[in-house]
This record gives structure tokens, sequence and C-alpha cells, in this order.
């Protein structure tokens, strides 16, 4: 008989937002006339820039002509879009990196859960707890023992240092979740310990253009020495509007004390062949100050949306966090009830689709998720039923 | 210290073809008026079809608009495009199978290196010597034990079944780079092989499109009992020219003995956030009958560009396979050189690229390959300076 992963045939059979689906695709069999708000899943609503679709368009077009015709791209993306990232994400931020140290791929999903492979199955991986259950997931296929974060609503949900010794640190600033973001005063903090411990911070800033607050954290690489130690992902999916295109990136620094550049090259070049040519071209435009400003009202309009559930809550009695960096909102379940709990009844009664926080992390228990990518629409309506 | 991956860090320094493109560079910046004819990547030359570029346009177009706006897609590929090769890929076969049983993805490279995630670090890898690299590097890369099927001339270069346990097997038909494609009276031993023996046979079928001769499998699910045991992969790549927008397919079966379905399906839902829509409306428009017209035209092009390279090799006295099921020349070299000696013969003296042998296994020493995928023009030349 082969030998098949015992980790992976180990794992809860559903992954969190896979249950979530079924969950409610079982209510809405039953209840075919209830029209639900989703504020579940993490899907933006808003339509892409139309700079952006010409930008696929154009690109489809040149597919079509001989001359034009591109196959396979650079391996870790075309050029293009690296001097633009350069440009636009790094330079502003006072921070300087080359071509060849980003690596350009279909989401920040792929990038967050295969760069486990760069360690030994023996190394340790520690995350925050509650997060998003990506990083779980992946490391717990691959067999590796992980250490937890507790993250406390006394702590503003912040991650402690970990206190036994662990190889990589996964941190999702501002968080998925809980919405709760990195100070400068607190990434220094992690830094310091991956220099002092030879520690590796894997930093997700998939959500970074939803933060307001000064003294948070943008990129990892804002805060001094770094580039020896962290690695970081960044996405066009929650400003953009790139859920459905696929498009991210990493950034590992040549400086890397473990030369972990050098091994993604290998590894990524063995086991991809790169992002579709129109997709990259439409991230390029993404990038233009038009298409950066169409983000910048995308993000407004969801910290808008935040704000009105956040208020809502609050006025139902409810104890709130997040919705200022991020476009979600952390909410504590009334009652005494658990996440799961919660979830049904929001569902039944209200019928509003959330995520429970259990998902994220036991830590998350008695929490749940509420996501701010609706419609306006269907916010103000989850607002007012929140708030009755 | 964190601890590295070190069967990832032990890995030679270069992927083959990243190898054969910085020896290119190299001879082109010292040769800068030479022009290049490239038969080195397996990379196509002729551009989408017209109805594709209309596909991937009107996607784009839908996705600028509110009220038809796609995000997340599900994580396994679209329905609108699994029934289309459920209906064109596998019922004229006789093979019939279910929506869930299907995986979109970005790439048959995607799949087929991460398809060895479904098993045990402990399990044993088999695969076909010489073979597409990309099998061996991912298991590597993973410590995985990895037995070699030694494929010679005297048997047409096809794979003997494994003289020693092993636990999945990759059937590359038609094979990269040989060109070689199995018998149905092959493939029936092979699934016997695997259904005696408890294996799990992993089939690339990337180049199925590109077989004339009537007896040779286009799809492994052709041979009765391959659903409890097999494993496919097919791509848009080589035959509707997709190697620059991303798309391919991998079925497993529900009747799989080991359950696979179910955790790919539980590996896919936790790594992937599925492929680009515009790319999934392409890959759609890709099967219609149009489409699938203008891509075997791409195939009989393709195809005569080969016989074009193997009459002239022939000519010149050389020993020639392949080309006549596959888009790949196989051929020895002359005079007792080696692999990439006559890769910088060539180079240097022919300026024809192509790929040397020994990149893709021990036992393609002393071979190489040539791709049938140039334009035209560029084809008839290599062939010209070949035959002199």
């Amino acid at each position: 008989m082969a030998e098949v992963n015992a980790h992976l045939a180990a794992m809860h059979e559903s992954y969190l937002f896979s249950e979530v689906a079924r969950r409610v695709s079982a209510y809405t069999a039953k209840n075919p006339k209830k029209e639900l708000l989703r504020l579940g899943i993490g899907d933006v609503s808003r339509p892409l820039a139309p700079l952006v679709v010409e930008a696929l368009k154009s690109a489809s077009a040149e597919m079509g002509r001989a001359e034009s015709f591109r196959g396979y791209g650079p391996v870790g993306g075309y050029g293009f879009l690296i001097e633009k990232l350069v440009e636009t994400e790094y330079a502003p931020l006072g921070v300087t990196f080359s071509a060849d140290e980003f690596f350009i791929s279909d989401g920040a999903k792929t990038d967050m859960s295969a760069l486990q492979e760069l360690f030994s199955v023996n190394a340790v991986a520690a995350l925050s707890d509650p997060v998003y259950p990506v990083y779980l997931d992946a490391n717990k296929m691959a067999g590796r023992k992980v250490v937890l974060l507790p993250c406390k609503a006394e702590d503003g949900f912040l991650p402690p240092l970990p206190n036994e010794h662990v190889d990589f640190i996964y941190l999702c600033s501002p968080n998925n979740p809980t919405g709760a973001a990195l100070r400068y005063a607190q990434a220094e903090r992690f830094v310091a310990y991956a220099r002092r411990n030879e520690t590796v911070l894997l930093f997700d800033a998939a959500y970074r253009a939803y933060i307001t607050e000064k003294d948070c954290v943008r990129s990892i690489f804002e805060i001094s020495g770094a580039d020896e130690v962290a690695v970081e992902t960044g996405s066009f999916s929650k400003d953009a509007g790139f859920t459905g295109l696929r498009c991210a990136w990493t950034v590992i620094p040549k400086k890397n004390r473990l030369g972990l550049n050098a091994l993604w090259a290998r590894r990524t070049a063995a086991k991809s062949n790169g992002v579709s040519y129109p997709v990259q071209r439409a991230a390029e435009a993404a990038l233009s100050p038009e298409g950066k400003r169409h983000a910048q009202q995308n993000v407004r309009f969801y910290l808008e949306n935040a704000a009105m559930l956040r208020l809502a809550a609050e006025a139902a009695g409810l104890q709130v966090w997040g919705g200022q960096n991020a476009p979600y909102l952390w909410v504590k379940c009334p009652n005494g009830l658990d996440s799961w709990q919660w979830f049904e009844k929001l569902l039944h009664e209200k019928q509003i689709v959330c995520t429970p926080g259990a998902g994220f992390g036991s830590c998350g228990q008695g929490y749940v998720r509420f996501s701010a990518f609706g419609t306006r629409e269907e916010t103000m309506e989850a607002a007012k039923r929140l708030q009755e």
C-alpha cells in the first residue's frame, strides 16, 4: 500500500472557509427565500479599476499576435512589474531592493503556505493565535511542530515573543482576523528577537493598505536589520481587488543570513512557471498613479463599511476590535456564546454570515470576525440588524 | 540558527533550463551579432487563437463592472471549465468523471511538483530516466527516496516496471524529452502493476495532443481499473499555447483507493485560491469547437517542424527518436560527444540552442533534445545548419 502523507490525512476534514460555506449552503437550501448578508469570507466586492481592465485587455490582445506573443515569462516575475513594486511600494518607505529580491506569485496564500518548504521538517514554526489558518494548516500538513503565540484582548491581540526555541515566526500585520497592527516599537522587538535568536520572520503584509495610524509598520523592512532575518509577502487582492485575478509578491533580501533568496529561487524554478502575463500587466497598471488612487478609494470605502459596522456593534453593547487598520472587525460573542454558537444564531436570526473566531485558533474562541468587504447596501443592512 | 531544508540546500545550484539560459546569455554577451536558433526550452511560438483572446477580453471587462465582478472562485476551478473538460477531453475517450474529480491549476508544473505532498516523506517515488526534471527535483527537495527507471534506446525509451518497492510512479507520455509514447499494452502493464502492488500512478499527459499513432494512450483512464490507482494532469500550454497564460487540470477520481481525492481537495483548499477568472474563461474558449480546431492547427504546425528537423538530422547521419507523437526530437550526439559537449558545439558552431539530454537524467547522457516549438523560419534554418 502506498504510504500517504499521514499528517495531511490527519487534518481536520475541512478548511475553515469551506466549513463556513457548507453551513451557509445548508441554511439557504432550507431557507431559499431568506436573503443573506455575507460578512464571512474576506473577498472584495468592488470591481477592478478601468485602467486595470484596459491593461488586461491590451496584454490579451498582444498574446493574439505572433510578433508580441509571450510564452513562459521569467519565473520570478516580469521586470516591468518588479520595478513598479520597488518604486511605489518600497521606495516611499525608504527601503531599497534589487529586482532579484522579488518573486511574483499567484497569491499571498500560495506563498504563505509554501514558504515553510524553506525549512527542515524538524524546524519549529511559531504563529499568532488567532490568525489566518493557512500558516497552521501548511505546517501541520508538513508534519512540523507549531508553537502558538496567544494573542489576548488585554494586549490588543498582538502576539508575544516566543518563550521557547522556534525557527521561524509568522507575523500577519494588520492581522487577519483581529485587525491588530504592529507598531514600530513592537516590530522592532520582533526583529531584535529574530536577529538575536537566528529566527526567520515571515511577514504577511496583505492588508497593509488599510493602515491609517502613523505608528504602524507597513513593511517589516522599515525596521533596520530586518533584511537579514525577514521575508515579506504583499498582495494585490485586498486593495486593487485582485482576489479573482491572482497576483502577489514575496521579497527575500539577498542579505538574508541563511541564504533564503537562493533557496527560494531554486525552489520556484522547479515548482512554478510564473504568473499569467496579462495579470502581471494588470498589476503593473494597479501600481500606476491612477491605479493607486483607485485602490485607495476601495480602501476608504471598505474602511467606511468597517466604521459603520463598528458603530452598530458598539451601539448594541458588543465589544469590538479592529476596523481601523484592517477591513475586519473582531467582536466578542455576547452572553457567553461560543464562536460557532453565535455564528449559527447570527445566521438563523439575522441572516448575517460571519466567520467564527475559533476557526482561527483556540484564542479566537468566543469571538467572531465580520468582514467589511461587502457592498454598502448589505453592510448598512447588516449594521441595522446588528443594532436591533 | 533556524534549521533550513537541507534537501533543498543540497540541490544542484541550478534548474536545468536556468543553466541552459545562463550559458546562452554568456554566449550572446560575447557574440552579440550572432543570431541564435532557439530549439532549447519547450515554449510555444504561435499566438493565442482570436476567440481565446476575445474570451480573455470579455472576462476582463466583466471584472470591471460591479454586477459581474468575480472575486475568489471555487478553489478547484469553475464549473463552466470543468464541464467542458469532461465533455471534450474525456467523453470522447469513453471516460466519465464528475466535476469534483477535477482540480484546475495554474500549470502542469505546479501540479506535477506538488502531487508528491500526498505521500509520506518515507514513501518512494519512481520516475523515468530521462524525464522532465521537475519530478526528481520536487522529490529531492522533500528529502524523498527516488528510484529511477532507466529508459534505453533498445526499448524505444519506454520505462520498465520498477523492480523494487515504490509507492508512486511518474509516467510522462508522450515523454519529455524523448518523445516516446506509451502504447495501450504498455499502459495496461503499468495499471496492472499499480493495482497489484498498491502503487499510485501520476500520469503527466501535457503532450497528449501530439499523439498521431492510434495505439498510444491519451489518458491513463482509458485503461480499465486506472481510476482506482491513477492521477492525471493535463495542460493547455502545448496545444492551445497557454505557456504565458497558465492553466492546467488534474483529475483524481473519487474511486481512488487511498482517498487521494479528498486529501488533494483539503491540501488545495489550504494552499491555493484558484486560477485567474479570465484565464479560466480563455481555457473554456480553447475547448470550444473553434478553439480545438485552432489548437489542432498549432499541433500540426509544430509536428511539421519536427518532421523537418528529423529529416535534416537523419540526412546528417544522426540517430533520431521522437517527433511523431511529441513536439520533441531526441538525438544521439555524434562522435562520442557527451550532451553538454554537443550543446556547446551546436551553440558555438551552428548557433543552435538545444537542451542537453544529461539534464533529464543520467540515461540522457550522450543525447540532446531539440524542440519543434520554434517558428517555421528558425526551424528551417536550424534544419539547414544541422544538415550541413
